[in-house]
Parts: C-alpha cells; structure tokens; sequence
C-alpha cells in the first residue's frame, strides 16, 4: 500500500530544488529531487532522459538562463494509486533584471526508495 | 478494477482531436477527448480548467495560429493505477506556411464513463 505524502513531503523535494539546486548549484542534490528514469521536458529542447542528462540538463540551463533562484508553489494535487500529479507555478530570479520569469508546470510524482520524486517534469511560460 | 487500454483505444481518441476538431472544426467533439474536469496548460498562457473553457480555448487558439492540421504521435505510455501518462509530439500544419510547428505533450489519462480521455494536457516546442 502506498502511503500518500502530505502537502509538506512533496515541499521538502520542492525546497531541495529551490535551496540545494537552484541557489547553491549542488547538482548532485538532483538524486533527491527526480526518480533515477524520470524525464524532463523544457521548452525549446528535446526531451531529456533520465537523472544523469537531467542533472547535466539544468546545469547548463541555469548557466546560460543566469538563473539565481526558483520558487515553487503548488497549486493543486491529485492522487492516483501510487502516482500523484502536481500542478505548480515556479517563480525564476534571472541575473541582470529585477523581472521575474513565471513558469506553470505538471509534475508526475513517483516514490522512490520511500522517498517521493518527480518522475515527469513539464513546463512552459504563464506569458 | 481498471482496464488498461491497448494503443488503439488513445489512438482511437486522438483521432478525434486530429480529424473532428483541428481539420473539421468541430469543437463539440471535445467532450469525446478531454474529461469534465480536465485542465489543459497552453505555452505563454495561464491554465484553462474544465472542458467547457477547453473547448473555447481550442476554438481561439486554433483560429488565432492559423492551425489546418494536427498530427499526434504517441512516444510513450506509462500505466500507473487507473491512469496512463502518455508522451507524445503533435506536428501542426499552420496557414500560409509549408514549415510544421512541432510540439511536445504529456497527457495524463483518466477513464470517464467508460471511455479514455484526456484529464491533463500540457505541451511546450520541441525548438
């Protein structure tokens, strides 16, 4: 039986993201964040297969968007079996500009090693 | 207990979107594609909840970019519980242009009233 996580599990993956990846560039963290076959699909790219390419995926990214820090908010989530799906919005801080780059995603999640992950990430511009 | 559709069942209602609604133009096929309470996240614009404002959205979209044509193309399907997470590409053809606009999707599957629709559908550019 799969325990469903509350609003804060899914916010502890979303605050490694935030604090670990996005802030401090430990990409290493991303073990935490994504499931080890999970995929990524950015706009503008190929989609991206599996943590490794995902890990090297948002190192470039952040690089060459100059992406300081993110900010995720959940908007919604849905319970399937053993899947949730996360509706959410991310806030980006870019280097160079006091604009903010606002994002809306889906997020598939799936537990991993009693841990849940993002095991689908999609996203695209509010505007 | 679900019954987890074989390739032809999505294929069977992708159709729908392909044929009814983006060539023919009938946006009350909708309801044959996308569940009651379904949400669908257009790149550079905010969520639209529901199939009613789905199908008012589809209809301005596909007048406002000039849409002739959608071809979707299933690339994936994962079954998790009574849902299916499909990754797709979708090849539009556009007024007054030979180039195809391609686009990535993940949409996430929900059986309604015994058929298979589209509960979640979020796509951004392939380039």
């Amino acid at each position: 039986m799969t325990t469903i996580p509350g609003p804060h599990d899914l916010a502890k993956t979303n605050r490694i993201f935030e604090k670990d990846v996005s802030e401090k560039g430990d990409y290493s963290a991303l073990e935490r964040v994504y499931t080890k076959d999970a995929r990524a699909l950015p706009p503008g790219a190929e989609t991206v297969h599996g943590r490794e390419n995902i890990q090297a995926f948002w190192k470039q990214a952040v690089a060459a968007m100059g992406i300081k820090s993110a900010k995720l908010s959940t908007v919604d989530v849905q319970a399937f079996g053993d899947i949730l799906i996360e509706e959410g919005r991310a806030e980006l801080s870019v280097s160079g500009t006091d604009a903010r780059v606002n994002v809306k995603y889906i997020v598939v999640w799936r537990q991993e090693g009693g841990a849940w992950k993002w095991h689908v990430d999609i996203w695209n511009a509010v505007q």
